[in-house]
Protein backbone atom coordinates (compact mmCIF):
# COMPACT_ATOMS: atom_id res chain seq x y z
CA UNK A 1 0.00 0.00 0.00
CA UNK A 2 1.39 3.69 -1.12
CA UNK A 3 1.68 6.11 1.31
CA UNK A 4 1.87 9.65 1.28
CA UNK A 5 3.01 12.39 3.86
CA UNK A 6 4.51 16.28 3.52
CA UNK A 7 6.77 16.19 6.11
CA UNK A 8 8.91 19.09 7.74
CA UNK A 9 12.79 18.66 8.21
CA UNK A 10 12.32 17.44 11.43
CA UNK A 11 9.98 14.87 10.25
CA UNK A 12 6.83 16.15 11.54
CA UNK A 13 3.52 16.12 9.56
CA UNK A 14 1.62 18.78 12.10
CA UNK A 15 2.63 20.86 15.34
CA UNK A 16 0.78 20.54 18.93
CA UNK A 17 -2.64 22.01 19.27
CA UNK A 18 -4.91 21.30 16.16
CA UNK A 19 -7.45 24.02 16.27
CA UNK A 20 -10.13 24.67 13.51
CA UNK A 21 -8.18 27.79 12.73
CA UNK A 22 -4.51 25.83 12.73
CA UNK A 23 -5.05 22.53 11.00
CA UNK A 24 -1.14 21.88 11.75
CA UNK A 25 -1.36 22.94 14.85
CA UNK A 26 1.32 25.38 16.39
CA UNK A 27 3.83 26.78 13.70
CA UNK A 28 5.77 29.36 15.29
CA UNK A 29 3.65 32.22 14.23
CA UNK A 30 5.01 32.37 11.11
CA UNK A 31 2.50 30.79 8.83
CA UNK A 32 4.36 27.30 8.91
CA UNK A 33 1.86 25.61 7.92
CA UNK A 34 0.90 27.08 4.33
CA UNK A 35 4.52 26.81 3.77
CA UNK A 36 4.22 23.18 4.28
CA UNK A 37 1.52 22.15 1.96
CA UNK A 38 2.29 24.99 -0.73
CA UNK A 39 3.99 22.40 -2.56
CA UNK A 40 0.97 20.73 -3.11
CA UNK A 41 -1.23 23.95 -3.99
CA UNK A 42 1.34 25.72 -6.08
CA UNK A 43 0.22 25.90 -10.01
CA UNK A 44 3.72 25.39 -11.18
CA UNK A 45 4.16 22.39 -13.34
CA UNK A 46 7.10 21.00 -11.12
CA UNK A 47 5.24 19.10 -8.44
CA UNK A 48 2.22 17.50 -11.06
CA UNK A 49 3.58 14.12 -11.24
CA UNK A 50 3.68 13.87 -6.97
CA UNK A 51 -0.01 15.83 -7.08
CA UNK A 52 -1.35 13.34 -9.96
CA UNK A 53 -0.08 10.27 -8.64
CA UNK A 54 -1.35 11.11 -5.14
CA UNK A 55 -4.70 11.82 -6.28
CA UNK A 56 -4.84 8.75 -8.79
CA UNK A 57 -5.46 6.45 -6.04
CA UNK A 58 -8.98 4.99 -5.98
CA UNK A 59 -9.57 5.19 -2.47
CA UNK A 60 -7.75 6.44 0.65
CA UNK A 61 -7.05 6.42 4.70
CA UNK A 62 -6.91 9.47 6.58
CA UNK A 63 -6.62 9.80 10.58
CA UNK A 64 -9.13 11.54 12.28
CA UNK A 65 -6.87 14.26 12.92
CA UNK A 66 -6.29 14.90 9.24
CA UNK A 67 -9.90 14.73 8.61
CA UNK A 68 -11.04 17.72 11.15
CA UNK A 69 -10.21 19.22 14.68
CA UNK A 70 -12.96 17.75 16.63
CA UNK A 71 -11.71 15.06 19.33
CA UNK A 72 -14.20 12.53 21.32
CA UNK A 73 -17.83 12.86 20.69
CA UNK A 74 -19.10 14.14 17.21
CA UNK A 75 -20.48 17.32 19.04
CA UNK A 76 -20.37 19.51 16.14
CA UNK A 77 -21.14 19.66 12.11
CA UNK A 78 -17.70 19.05 10.28
CA UNK A 79 -17.42 17.84 6.80
CA UNK A 80 -13.43 18.16 6.32
CA UNK A 81 -11.01 21.15 5.92
CA UNK A 82 -11.68 20.82 2.15
CA UNK A 83 -14.93 22.44 1.36
CA UNK A 84 -17.74 21.04 -0.23
CA UNK A 85 -16.05 19.20 -3.09
CA UNK A 86 -13.05 17.55 -1.42
CA UNK A 87 -9.52 16.17 -3.89
CA UNK A 88 -9.87 12.93 -3.57
CA UNK A 89 -13.19 12.14 -5.61
CA UNK A 90 -13.11 8.66 -4.02
CA UNK A 91 -14.10 6.95 -0.95
CA UNK A 92 -12.34 8.51 2.13
CA UNK A 93 -11.98 6.20 5.55
CA UNK A 94 -11.44 8.21 8.65
CA UNK A 95 -10.00 5.98 11.79
CA UNK A 96 -11.87 6.80 14.51
CA UNK A 97 -12.90 5.85 18.02
CA UNK A 98 -16.43 7.40 17.43
CA UNK A 99 -19.12 5.97 15.02
CA UNK A 100 -20.82 8.17 12.19
CA UNK A 101 -22.64 7.93 9.44
CA UNK A 102 -21.22 7.90 6.00
CA UNK A 103 -20.50 12.03 4.49
CA UNK A 104 -21.32 12.25 0.95
CA UNK A 105 -19.67 15.30 -0.65
CA UNK A 106 -19.30 16.96 -4.15
CA UNK A 107 -17.41 15.22 -6.71
CA UNK A 108 -17.59 12.06 -5.67
CA UNK A 109 -15.81 11.81 -2.21
CA UNK A 110 -17.76 10.35 0.70
CA UNK A 111 -16.27 10.59 4.29
CA UNK A 112 -16.42 7.04 5.82
CA UNK A 113 -15.77 6.42 9.54
CA UNK A 114 -14.29 3.52 10.85
CA UNK A 115 -14.15 2.54 14.03
CA UNK A 116 -12.47 -0.94 14.06
CA UNK A 117 -9.05 -0.17 13.71
CA UNK A 118 -6.59 0.01 11.03
CA UNK A 119 -6.98 -3.82 9.11
CA UNK A 120 -10.37 -3.20 8.88
CA UNK A 121 -10.00 0.36 6.96
CA UNK A 122 -7.35 -1.12 4.61
CA UNK A 123 -10.29 -3.66 3.86
CA UNK A 124 -12.55 -1.81 3.36
CA UNK A 125 -10.61 0.68 1.11
CA UNK A 126 -8.97 -2.04 -0.73
CA UNK A 127 -12.49 -3.15 -1.69
CA UNK A 128 -13.81 0.19 -2.50
CA UNK A 129 -10.57 0.64 -4.63
CA UNK A 130 -10.75 -2.19 -7.10
CA UNK A 131 -7.98 -2.64 -9.33
CA UNK A 132 -7.06 0.60 -8.45
CA UNK A 133 -4.38 1.83 -5.68
CA UNK A 134 -5.55 2.80 -1.81
CA UNK A 135 -3.14 6.00 -0.40
CA UNK A 136 -2.86 6.37 3.43
CA UNK A 137 -2.68 10.05 3.37
CA UNK A 138 -1.90 10.63 7.06
CA UNK A 139 -0.69 11.72 9.30
CA UNK A 140 1.98 10.64 11.00
CA UNK A 141 0.23 8.82 13.41
CA UNK A 142 -2.27 7.13 11.36
CA UNK A 143 1.32 5.97 8.87
CA UNK A 144 3.20 4.77 11.97
CA UNK A 145 0.09 2.61 13.06
CA UNK A 146 0.29 0.71 9.51
CA UNK A 147 4.46 1.03 9.13
CA UNK A 148 4.70 -0.99 12.79
CA UNK A 149 1.71 -3.52 11.39
CA UNK A 150 3.85 -4.24 8.20
CA UNK A 151 1.34 -2.76 6.12
CA UNK A 152 2.55 -0.03 3.73
CA UNK A 153 4.75 -1.09 0.94
CA UNK A 154 5.63 2.57 -0.43
CA UNK A 155 6.29 6.11 0.82
CA UNK A 156 6.14 8.46 -0.89
CA UNK A 157 7.77 11.55 1.68
CA UNK A 158 7.69 15.04 0.79
CA UNK A 159 10.42 17.42 2.71
CA UNK A 160 9.87 20.99 3.21
CA UNK A 161 12.56 23.16 4.31
CA UNK A 162 11.38 24.17 7.68
CA UNK A 163 11.30 22.61 11.26
CA UNK A 164 8.73 22.24 14.02
CA UNK A 165 10.24 20.93 16.86
CA UNK A 166 7.41 19.22 18.32
CA UNK A 167 4.15 18.07 17.21
CA UNK A 168 3.28 14.29 15.30
CA UNK A 169 6.41 12.99 13.84
CA UNK A 170 7.01 10.33 11.14
CA UNK A 171 8.14 6.89 12.29
CA UNK A 172 8.23 7.87 16.43
CA UNK A 173 7.35 4.35 18.00
CA UNK A 174 8.19 2.54 14.68
CA UNK A 175 10.76 -0.21 15.21
CA UNK A 176 14.03 0.53 12.92
CA UNK A 177 13.01 -0.31 9.09
CA UNK A 178 14.89 -1.15 6.08
CA UNK A 179 14.32 1.27 3.03
CA UNK A 180 15.12 1.35 -0.64
CA UNK A 181 15.08 4.57 -2.14
CA UNK A 182 13.21 3.93 -5.30
CA UNK A 183 12.78 7.49 -6.46
CA UNK A 184 13.65 11.35 -5.53
CA UNK A 185 13.17 14.69 -7.04
CA UNK A 186 14.11 18.05 -6.19
CA UNK A 187 11.61 20.43 -6.35
CA UNK A 188 12.05 24.29 -5.04
CA UNK A 189 9.72 24.36 -2.29
CA UNK A 190 10.19 20.69 -1.54
CA UNK A 191 12.49 17.62 -1.86
CA UNK A 192 9.94 14.21 -3.08
CA UNK A 193 11.88 11.14 -1.85
CA UNK A 194 9.74 7.54 -2.22
CA UNK A 195 11.01 4.40 -0.35
CA UNK A 196 10.22 1.19 -1.01
CA UNK A 197 9.72 -0.58 2.77
CA UNK A 198 11.55 -3.77 2.64
CA UNK A 199 10.69 -4.77 5.92
CA UNK B 1 29.16 27.98 9.18
CA UNK B 2 28.80 24.84 7.47
CA UNK B 3 27.56 22.03 8.84
CA UNK B 4 27.37 18.42 7.38
CA UNK B 5 25.40 15.51 8.81
CA UNK B 6 24.63 11.85 7.70
CA UNK B 7 21.45 11.13 9.04
CA UNK B 8 18.35 8.13 8.60
CA UNK B 9 15.25 8.60 7.25
CA UNK B 10 13.85 9.18 10.80
CA UNK B 11 16.33 11.98 11.66
CA UNK B 12 19.56 10.04 13.51
CA UNK B 13 22.31 10.46 13.30
CA UNK B 14 23.73 7.11 15.46
CA UNK B 15 21.90 4.75 17.27
CA UNK B 16 22.04 4.18 21.06
CA UNK B 17 24.21 2.43 23.02
CA UNK B 18 27.71 3.60 20.84
CA UNK B 19 30.77 1.29 21.30
CA UNK B 20 34.13 1.10 20.05
CA UNK B 21 32.89 -1.70 18.03
CA UNK B 22 29.91 -0.10 16.80
CA UNK B 23 30.69 3.98 16.33
CA UNK B 24 26.94 4.31 15.20
CA UNK B 25 25.56 2.55 17.87
CA UNK B 26 22.54 0.32 17.77
CA UNK B 27 21.69 -0.26 14.17
CA UNK B 28 19.09 -3.10 14.92
CA UNK B 29 22.01 -6.10 13.67
CA UNK B 30 22.11 -5.82 10.05
CA UNK B 31 24.90 -4.10 8.83
CA UNK B 32 22.90 -0.28 9.09
CA UNK B 33 26.03 1.21 10.46
CA UNK B 34 27.92 0.53 6.94
CA UNK B 35 24.78 1.52 4.84
CA UNK B 36 25.23 5.23 6.81
CA UNK B 37 27.81 5.87 5.95
CA UNK B 38 28.38 3.61 2.33
CA UNK B 39 27.61 6.71 0.32
CA UNK B 40 30.33 8.72 1.45
CA UNK B 41 33.12 5.47 1.07
CA UNK B 42 31.66 4.21 -2.02
CA UNK B 43 34.08 4.48 -5.13
CA UNK B 44 31.27 5.59 -7.66
CA UNK B 45 31.43 9.33 -8.85
CA UNK B 46 28.47 10.08 -7.69
CA UNK B 47 28.48 11.69 -4.81
CA UNK B 48 31.90 12.99 -5.37
CA UNK B 49 30.92 16.87 -5.19
CA UNK B 50 29.09 16.35 -1.46
CA UNK B 51 32.27 14.48 -0.14
CA UNK B 52 35.12 17.50 -1.99
CA UNK B 53 32.62 19.81 -0.52
CA UNK B 54 33.23 18.42 3.25
CA UNK B 55 36.80 18.04 2.68
CA UNK B 56 37.47 21.82 1.62
CA UNK B 57 37.11 22.62 4.82
CA UNK B 58 40.13 24.06 6.68
CA UNK B 59 39.38 23.46 10.09
CA UNK B 60 36.58 20.98 11.62
CA UNK B 61 34.59 20.74 14.89
CA UNK B 62 33.11 17.51 16.47
CA UNK B 63 31.61 15.85 19.59
CA UNK B 64 33.26 13.55 21.38
CA UNK B 65 31.19 11.09 20.55
CA UNK B 66 31.89 11.70 17.26
CA UNK B 67 35.61 11.72 17.97
CA UNK B 68 35.02 7.90 19.79
CA UNK B 69 33.68 5.65 22.07
CA UNK B 70 35.76 6.72 25.30
CA UNK B 71 33.28 8.59 28.34
CA UNK B 72 34.27 10.69 31.20
CA UNK B 73 38.48 10.59 32.03
CA UNK B 74 40.43 9.64 29.07
CA UNK B 75 41.51 6.74 30.60
CA UNK B 76 42.83 4.64 27.81
CA UNK B 77 44.75 5.63 24.60
CA UNK B 78 41.89 6.59 21.58
CA UNK B 79 43.00 8.71 18.42
CA UNK B 80 39.50 8.54 16.88
CA UNK B 81 37.97 6.25 14.40
CA UNK B 82 39.96 6.73 11.48
CA UNK B 83 43.17 5.51 11.70
CA UNK B 84 46.50 6.91 11.76
CA UNK B 85 45.77 9.47 9.01
CA UNK B 86 42.62 10.37 9.13
CA UNK B 87 40.55 12.01 5.99
CA UNK B 88 40.34 15.71 7.28
CA UNK B 89 44.08 17.20 6.77
CA UNK B 90 43.45 19.84 8.68
CA UNK B 91 43.01 20.92 12.75
CA UNK B 92 39.89 19.41 14.11
CA UNK B 93 38.15 21.05 17.44
CA UNK B 94 37.02 17.95 19.63
CA UNK B 95 34.15 19.13 22.18
CA UNK B 96 34.74 17.49 25.58
CA UNK B 97 34.16 18.27 29.07
CA UNK B 98 37.57 16.50 29.66
CA UNK B 99 40.75 18.14 28.74
CA UNK B 100 43.45 16.67 26.89
CA UNK B 101 46.90 17.82 25.16
CA UNK B 102 46.46 18.03 21.48
CA UNK B 103 47.00 14.82 19.06
CA UNK B 104 49.10 15.26 16.26
CA UNK B 105 48.08 12.65 13.26
CA UNK B 106 49.70 12.10 9.62
CA UNK B 107 48.54 14.01 6.77
CA UNK B 108 47.95 17.38 8.65
CA UNK B 109 45.35 16.26 10.76
CA UNK B 110 45.43 17.20 14.30
CA UNK B 111 42.54 16.88 17.22
CA UNK B 112 42.64 19.32 19.68
CA UNK B 113 40.36 18.94 22.85
CA UNK B 114 37.85 21.63 23.63
CA UNK B 115 36.92 22.08 27.09
CA UNK B 116 35.40 25.54 27.36
CA UNK B 117 31.95 25.36 24.90
CA UNK B 118 30.82 25.48 21.94
CA UNK B 119 31.86 28.98 21.23
CA UNK B 120 35.67 28.97 21.66
CA UNK B 121 35.68 25.99 19.60
CA UNK B 122 34.65 27.69 16.98
CA UNK B 123 36.04 30.38 17.69
CA UNK B 124 39.34 28.64 17.55
CA UNK B 125 38.22 26.74 14.02
CA UNK B 126 37.81 30.06 12.79
CA UNK B 127 41.31 31.18 13.35
CA UNK B 128 42.77 27.73 12.10
CA UNK B 129 40.64 28.03 9.39
CA UNK B 130 41.41 31.27 7.84
CA UNK B 131 39.86 32.06 5.19
CA UNK B 132 38.75 28.89 4.81
CA UNK B 133 35.78 27.16 5.84
CA UNK B 134 34.47 25.60 8.93
CA UNK B 135 32.46 22.64 9.49
CA UNK B 136 31.00 21.20 12.06
CA UNK B 137 30.54 17.27 11.26
CA UNK B 138 28.64 15.96 13.61
CA UNK B 139 27.18 14.16 15.94
CA UNK B 140 23.37 15.79 16.00
CA UNK B 141 24.05 16.55 19.75
CA UNK B 142 27.10 18.78 18.95
CA UNK B 143 24.87 20.15 15.77
CA UNK B 144 21.65 21.15 17.88
CA UNK B 145 23.44 22.92 19.89
CA UNK B 146 25.15 24.84 17.22
CA UNK B 147 21.51 25.27 15.88
CA UNK B 148 19.98 26.28 18.84
CA UNK B 149 22.93 28.78 19.61
CA UNK B 150 21.81 30.33 15.67
CA UNK B 151 25.74 29.85 14.64
CA UNK B 152 24.69 27.73 11.78
CA UNK B 153 24.14 29.04 8.48
CA UNK B 154 24.24 25.89 6.27
CA UNK B 155 23.12 22.40 6.52
CA UNK B 156 23.82 19.99 4.41
CA UNK B 157 21.72 16.87 5.35
CA UNK B 158 22.67 13.62 3.50
CA UNK B 159 19.65 11.37 4.34
CA UNK B 160 20.11 7.51 3.75
CA UNK B 161 17.44 5.31 3.59
CA UNK B 162 16.53 3.22 6.52
CA UNK B 163 15.61 4.37 10.10
CA UNK B 164 17.06 3.60 13.08
CA UNK B 165 13.92 4.17 15.58
CA UNK B 166 16.18 5.55 18.28
CA UNK B 167 19.37 7.34 18.85
CA UNK B 168 20.58 11.03 18.74
CA UNK B 169 18.30 12.79 16.55
CA UNK B 170 18.50 15.97 14.76
CA UNK B 171 17.19 19.22 15.48
CA UNK B 172 15.71 17.01 19.01
CA UNK B 173 15.14 20.05 20.97
CA UNK B 174 16.07 22.50 19.29
CA UNK B 175 13.05 25.16 18.67
CA UNK B 176 11.82 25.50 15.04
CA UNK B 177 13.69 26.74 12.36
CA UNK B 178 13.26 28.68 9.08
CA UNK B 179 15.15 26.70 6.65
CA UNK B 180 16.11 27.98 2.63
CA UNK B 181 15.99 24.80 0.92
CA UNK B 182 19.24 26.06 -1.56
CA UNK B 183 20.55 22.53 -3.00
CA UNK B 184 19.51 19.05 -3.35
CA UNK B 185 20.41 15.69 -5.11
CA UNK B 186 19.37 12.31 -5.72
CA UNK B 187 21.88 9.68 -5.67
CA UNK B 188 21.36 6.28 -5.47
CA UNK B 189 22.42 5.58 -2.01
CA UNK B 190 21.01 8.92 -0.20
CA UNK B 191 19.63 12.02 -0.91
CA UNK B 192 21.75 14.89 -0.40
CA UNK B 193 19.79 18.63 0.68
CA UNK B 194 21.52 21.75 1.50
CA UNK B 195 19.14 24.06 3.73
CA UNK B 196 20.31 27.52 4.33
CA UNK B 197 18.80 28.78 7.99
CA UNK B 198 17.42 31.74 7.61
CA UNK B 199 16.66 32.54 11.70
Amino acid sequence: MICNLTISADGYSAGLNQTEERPFGDDGGDGWADKLHAWYSESSEENREEIDQILAAKAFIMGRNMFGPVRGEWDRPWIGWWGDNPPYHAPVFVLTHHAREPQPMEGGTTFHFVTDGIESALTRAREAAGDGDVAIMGGATTINQYLAAGLIDELRLHIVPLTLGAGTRLFEGVPPLKLEQVKSHSASLVTHVTYRVLS
